[in-house]
């Protein structure tokens, strides 16, 4: 049985999420769909991460299993055929080892956030961006960043949903930049770590918005990350400006 | 009777185009039920460029009359609120002199088109860009574009619907960029030229487009333009890439 990755980009907005529901439109549930329209029967895909309802990936990671051999570009070709209409399309297909796993072998997920900061309702960026109407400035979000940098316990920055066995992660980067577009100003946070806890990245995001808005000091997000206390975030930003980017593995499938 | 200038961004997709029509949605007939909330009766609005079907807009400018005094922030709120949850927003707004015209008092119009080339189906720029599966070379229809630029007669490249007096235009600039995005190679187009004809960016971009697959030779375009005959044009661009970006006035209504 050999097994496949894929690399998968999708507009979230359309989708409960990744994970495979019963009653709700997901991007697992329609990949999975669609590899069944290949090889009939039932099949199971695992994903790098789980992103939630309105998340978007650029490169989202996940495999399959499946019983003939397929080109890694005909697989692609097939899946975006039968994942028509839906905004879900294969990027990218490698043929991987049988024990390489899409979620266990990933050492980095890497996010993007985009926040854009404008008065008038968004037209062409509704649903890619959050939108606040104020102005941020951006060095004292930068400042607030640096707290959270390194290895802390980061229970203030987790939902009480998370399912992880521990809150003690490594957030490796978190750059914001600030970019000057046709629609507003847009501040970039681009985030990398071995893993996230559950909405990790939008608590962060939702937090440092607050002090780029003024409302906290940078050292109010020090505060709240020593506190491990989820009652001390800020609060959590919406979906529909987190992109997952990324993947990182040891030995890159999708490197020809 | 104060007179206002709005500057307006809307994603064309739901629209049957700029001009009102009597039994499909349009940007004109959106703008003008939103001042009907404002002022009761029926209201004509002015554009500069009147945009086809599917054509986005980041600088479209058009102006009103209103019979009361509107703060020009005011005024832009109200309507942005009222024009929900249309993609149509009013980025910028100024009062103008009674005999100032959106369309006749304009010195230029600046157009973008977005030619995006992969493989995999769009998702999150869907309806928003051009897309070919094959490859482009930048150079080839850099030298095509050359021919093009200053006055010349573009009988080749006006829709035979035209209705400007004279085919006889000069184009500013036509200049193409690559760029290297998450959604693939993208090529854009940015034109400037004090009118446009009717589907002339559509054609020209048509055009450089079969240069850019190797299909034509620069020199092609050349021939085709001098032919001054309609049937010798390339294929004639779908609307999703473009985007009118700006309008230019001798005195610019909208700088402060």
């Amino acid at each position: 049985m050999p097994r496949y990755a894929l690399k998968v980009e999708y507009d979230g907005a359309p989708f409960a999420g990744w994970q495979r529901q019963a009653d709700q439109p997901s991007v697992q549930g329609a990949i999975e769909a669609a590899l069944a329209r290949l090889e009939p029967g039932a099949h199971t895909i695992a994903a790098a991460g789980r992103t939630d309802a309105g998340v978007h990936a650029r490169g989202q990671v996940c495999h399959c299993d499946l019983s003939k051999d397929w080109s890694p570009f005909r697989l692609s070709e097939a899946l975006n055929y039968h994942l028509k209409p839906l905004p879900v399309a294969i990027v990218d297909a490698a043929l991987v080892a049988g024990d390489w796993h899409a979620r266990f072998s990933a050492t980095e997920r890497r996010y993007l956030f985009r926040l854009v900061s404008r008065r008038a309702p968004l037209t062409l960026e509704a649903g890619q961006v959050w939108q606040v109407k104020h102005d941020l400035d951006l060095a004292p979000m930068q400042d607030a960043a640096r707290y959270l940098i390194g290895l802390h316990d980061f229970t203030t920055f987790r939902s009480t949903m998370c399912q992880a066995t521990s809150p003690v992660k490594t957030l490796d980067a978190l750059d914001i930049t600030q970019v000057e577009t046709d629609w507003g100003m847009e501040h970039q946070f681009r985030l990398r770590a071995r893993s996230f806890l559950h909405n990790q990245v939008r608590s962060f995001v939702g937090t440092l918005e607050r002090v780029g808005a003024g409302a906290w000091n940078p050292e109010d997000v020090q505060d709240a990350l020593e506190a491990r206390d989820r009652a001390a975030c800020g609060p959590v930003s919406p979906p529909q400006g987190l992109y997952l980017t990324g993947v990182g593995y040891p030995d890159d499938p999708f490197v020809a």
